[in-house]
């Protein structure tokens, strides 16, 4: 990728706080001088000739256009007809690979230092297949699908990405003592995938296992890789070890392109207020760069967030301060500014 | 239950550090006037005559007849063909709720304080249910099986623990946004058995924000009712906060019986030296107790273990002291019979 060239990215500014937080975000791109042109997409489903709500068709064709794009927080609609946005959007564009970075924020305190973990979450199948039958009134059961091309795809992701990211061990996260098939050939593709990283440190873990040692040392953990439902808890378990969602990024990456998004809710409460914490979206949106090869303006608004936070005076109300989103932001603005 | 007449428990003293630790229980009960004749049974499997190992038909009469058993930690056999024989015993006496309680422990640190959380577990299927299938080569599924009948039994069996316990609220956790047939038929359960038990409050939470909420702020939660899986899950992550498996209590209970258990592993690397910490068979006991009605014993070896950890003085390794197991046990015994 050039790094001089304008690139178009999607931008699903989303619900509640969305708006703002995507709005601070674009002022701190736009003071890195980052090259890129925002798309902003409206998603909120429209009734189809089906009778079925859908996510409009300007905002898919965006992002297949695209191949990328970066996402606030959606509302998800009430009743049984809607599925949820979020997952709509991984499955629509095969996004096979949710990646979350939990690393300690300075300045920002929990009982936990030094963590730096990231949760490689299988993001397609799995437990949340979809698949669910009533076979007797009263009787349920949900498939769990494991299949050999996801797990490996997924493990193999994991392992270019350990290396790219100069990280050093994998932890296959699994309970093939009770799931023996499923979670048994997820496993098993980790495992050969592993053969072909000899460079990576590989082991593997039980899951519950893995929540016990997590909040007793953290620290012991490099990068996880596992399917989708263990991805879901073991992402939200880091995130709490280092301060919660409002400072922890997600990439949903696949083969055709990649969707960032804070994975936080639209806190209705504040929306409107100026009060947002546009952290998580920002970081997010670095992610996003780094993926894009501009890694320059990354570490730029990398540090200056986080310089922001560890100075401790320009800070909103969830970080521990008394500070606006807007000056949060241009406090944030002022200091990429000073690195050019 | 009449306190005074001795009762027949089955002991399964299990492997590793297994008879060590048996034998600190027993002599603690011992030290309490505790009416229980032990009854040791020997669960290591035995070929049938189908070529399958199974549990020695002794044991289960042992456990059948009494009803009541108290067991430490068993080897996981390694091989296809052998399941866990713990997950063996829970479904062979169709225990049907996993209960842990997980209250921090005077004098034995970590990050947390005033944890006191109670984890029910439905215990018979759910993600246990051991239905998987090979689909074609490379795509597998697993099912997860939920009943009304369980999930209504282990509901209602989580209201009543939480009455007879002086407990005040419980928490249904679930991922009925993704398993909507699924966990939406076991929250329905627990909201149903909810309004016919209005003294204890109910809400429900999503598995993922109940990690992200527990490692942030335990003391929020109070009683938490799950399906199988997610209470293998939280179990551990909870013990985690209290400092472990060492010091976690765990009961089996069914309707014909219940089995209390060490939920820690055999510790092969120290066993048969003296070194292993009996607390978490010995609170098991207690749990046991109470079960049976003895309550006053049980409050006096409660105490008396939870006395000996704060003053810090006689300790196991892993309690952070250098004591052998013998010497914690002789100083839980001491104290015990200063009670009387
Ligand atoms: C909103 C919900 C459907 C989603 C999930 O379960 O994956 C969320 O918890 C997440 O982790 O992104
Ligand atoms: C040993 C294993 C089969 C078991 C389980 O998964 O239930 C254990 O983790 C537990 O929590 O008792």
């Amino acid at each position: 990728l050039c790094s001089t060239e304008v690139r178009k990215v999607t931008l699903i500014p989303g619900d509640g706080i969305g708006p703002e937080i995507s709005a601070a975000v674009k002022k701190i791109f736009a003071a890195a001088n980052v090259p890129i042109e925002w798309e902003p997409v409206d998603v909120t489903p429209v009734k189809g000739p089906d009778g079925q709500f859908h996510i409009p068709q300007t905002a898919i064709d965006s992002v297949y256009k695209n191949k990328i794009g970066l996402k606030g927080p959606l509302m998800t609609p009430i009743g049984k007809g809607h599925k949820s946005l979020n997952l709509a959007l991984r499955k629509e564009f095969s996004l096979y690979a949710n990646v979350r970075p939990c690393k300690s924020v300075e300045g920002y305190e929990t009982p936990y230092k030094d963590v730096d973990i990231v949760t490689i979450r299988e993001n397609t199948e799995g437990e949340y297949s979809g698949i669910e039958h009533l076979i007797v009134e009263g009787v349920v059961q949900s498939i769990k699908l494991i299949t050999e091309k996801a797990s490996r795809r997924v493990a193999e992701f994991a392992f270019n990405y350990a290396r790219s990211n100069g990280r050093h061990r994998i932890t296959a996260v699994h309970k093939a003592n009770i799931m023996r098939m499923s979670d048994g050939l997820f496993l098993k593709c980790c495992r050969q995938t592993a053969e072909k990283h000899k460079d990576i440190k590989f082991d593997e873990m039980y899951l519950d296992t893995v929540c016990l040692n997590m909040v007793q040392d953290p620290t012991q953990f490099d990068v996880l890789v596992m399917p989708n439902l263990y991805g879901d808890i073991l992402s939200d378990l880091c995130a709490g070890l280092i301060g919660g969602l409002g400072v922890t990024p997600s990439g949903n990456i696949g083969e055709g392109g990649a969707l960032f998004e804070s994975v936080h809710g639209t806190a209705p409460d504040i929306a409107g207020q100026d009060k947002a914490n546009p952290t998580a979206l920002l970081l997010s949106g670095v992610m996003m760069l780094q993926y894009m090869g501009l890694e320059q303006q990354a570490a730029k608004i990398r540090s200056a967030a986080f310089e922001t936070i560890k100075e401790g005076k320009v800070l909103t109300g969830d970080l521990g301060g008394k500070s606006k989103c807007s000056e949060f932001t241009d406090e944030i603005c002022r200091k990429v500014e000073q690195m050019k």
